[in-house]
């Protein structure tokens, strides 16, 4: 569908969104922040465009309660004096937002009462008085925002929160549920290319889904059962199983309401067992204690990066591993979360990998390991 | 003492402390991280200098268990390409840590095995790895090395964190324990100055100390009883006395290791209770979830701001209030304190007030709220 119809379809008339020009703002080499603004705002205003861009998937992707062939998405960008910072709010089904949602909530950000994008603690505020939820939506301003203070800066998120990108992980790739002969295939496509696979499970045949893979890879695996599983004692049963074919690490066993059975597959498991949909914001890192041994921070449920950060702080503090995940993104939203990895166990950033239609360069994979471009802010590149 | 004899009784040799230049380093005004190191490290190490410098306090001070008329104190500098970061360890005596102390520590730190000041969580797990305690060492590199990241980026802290220095709280200024007549004298030196004052309490004349500031002054009052109290119930009784007396709030009741008695008083208390003895680094805020309603972070004993940021983050998570305090100390480490005071709900930030002999300007008072300087790093201008 060409973009005009597609903004019509959704009812949202050409004049409420900005169409973003396709050039990347030039971003200088050198800037200093300090320099007096001038006293009419003029160009020190933060200006915020946004417009729906429909990812298109490579492969179906199949979890435990769906199928798709397509995710939406909106692309965001926030421009203040002559630079440009992307963001990207990415809506799979289960999140319960959509592109009119997303551009509604994007639609009442006024972000020309700011002029300074460094005051992240007040917009984020803001943002969350115009509307409690909309997390997809809060992400995207917060990483064009990200991007922007970055450049502002000259340097990338991951140097400016204090890590060090030689120790990012190598990234997870998501072998989805599919016949045996097609699970095969996929994992032929992959095996050579990545360090560790993710596996989901929870459609009723995981034995069989964790044989397909063995017979082409001996690499390590982590499982994603998306609460797919409904027994705890099926669960440690298949859990035990899972670490003799070299699964390292359990993602979501139970539905995210089951804590007191989570807890307990936990305390009996002898692999970890990581949070997923039980999972959203910062506020939720807290009541994890105890009941699993580690966390999934995605952008699109936390907010973006200002809230990723804290939650790793937290779960660290409270001496939990954590991983970072994402969506089907682009490399704007996928690269954002890049930036988390050097400090995480886990990292599941295979989201632009899974699509045909990407708008940037960003953190790229290189024999399987996530690399950070040394470029500032989220590091993209647009193609 | 001259400092070469200060040295010498020290046991610390000419050779072992490499003196600092009185210069300012000069911060380029822009500067791009980005841009490739040369081939050999060459000024791309951190350097490391330190001289012991002894505080100077104006007035004699006076808490529950002690009086002191100095304070023991090392300056740090880290340089890298040309530019300088300046930090500071200041050790009271109840830390358990002295100038020999800091010093040996110092002279086991060896930066130079790191060509990149950003990469903060490998630099502070080495000098972890050191020496398990010595915060006030750890707090001066700490320091040091965001003055030198700071200037780097070409801004300040609070602007790196995302905070609006607008919203700095006003400081308390401290009001020790002494005779009715000099408390009275005091208080009138201050009072038009300050827009909350802190009394010290737990001596045992605590009603006498507060009406002698009553005499002089209306503004609200926070008392730290600098665990001075013995008895719960006391404690109970006089802060409903206090709060009568416009008191807002109480830092450390009770003798640090009576966690119960501090939660019961917590409990049953009209003011808020902040912890400032029984809490030292990032690893005791979790523990203080339902024991207090807040804490007091202070470089010196948390070691830095790294790690301050972090307990800021931790606290607000457990919904909890932040504080932050100082030793006495030169106009450097208060500074880089204060980086961290716009999100704090109280702010005790005066130690650099109290001495005759500071070496900076930086964070100031202006009509009794701190202000910060839109300089990089923590914003110092040497003296």
């Amino acid at each position: 569908m060409k973009r005009r119809k597609f903004l019509k379809a959704l009812g949202i008339g050409a004049a409420a969104v900005t169409m973003a020009p396709d050039v990347l703002a030039k971003v200088p080499d050198m800037f200093n922040i300090n320099r007096e603004a001038p006293a009419t705002a003029g160009d020190k205003k933060l200006r915020l465009s946004f417009y729906p861009y429909e990812l298109q998937l490579r492969h179906t992707f199949t979890v435990a309660e769906y199928s798709r062939t397509t995710t939406p998405d909106v692309q965001v960008e926030i421009e203040y004096d002559g630079i440009k910072g992307y963001g990207e709010a990415s809506m799979p089904q289960y999140l319960g937002e959509s592109v009119a949602s997303v551009t509604a909530f994007l639609k009442k950000v006024d972000l020309s009462r700011f002029t300074d994008p460094f005051q992240m603690e007040d917009i984020m505020a803001y943002l969350d008085t115009i509307q409690p939820k909309c997390m997809p939506g809060k992400a995207a301003v917060d990483i064009a925002l990200h991007d922007v203070i970055g450049k502002l800066l000259g340097a990338p998120w991951y140097k400016i929160w204090g890590f060090n990108k030689t120790k990012c992980p190598s990234t997870t790739f998501t072998i989805g549920m599919d016949k045996p002969e097609v699970v095969v295939e996929k994992t032929r496509e992959c095996a050579g290319k990545f360090n560790i696979l993710k596996v989901k499970l929870g459609g009723g045949h995981d034995k069989e889904m964790i044989q397909s893979v063995r017979k082409v890879t001996n690499v390590p695996l982590t499982v994603d059962v998306n609460q797919g599983w409904t027994d705890r004692q099926f669960a440690i049963d298949m859990i035990h199983w899972l670490k003799e074919q070299g699964v390292v690490m359990v993602e979501q066993p139970l539905p995210k309401n089951r804590i007191d059975d989570i807890a307990w597959i936990t305390e009996h498991s002898p692999l970890p067992i990581f949070a997923d949909e039980m999972m959203q914001g910062l506020s939720d890192v807290l009541p994890m204690k105890g009941v699993v041994n580690g966390i999934n921070i995605k952008l699109m449920k936390c907010g973006g990066m200002h809230d990723a950060y804290k939650m790793y702080v937290m779960a660290r503090s409270l001496g939990m591993r954590v991983m970072v995940g994402c969506m089907t993104e682009t490399s704007c939203a996928v690269s954002a979360a890049a930036q988390l990895s050097p400090v995480t166990d886990f990292a599941d950033l295979d989201g632009n990998l899974l699509i045909k239609n990407d708008l940037f360069e960003g953190m790229i994979v290189n024999k399987g390991k996530i690399t950070l471009p040394d470029r500032p802010g989220i590091g993209l590149k647009k193609l």
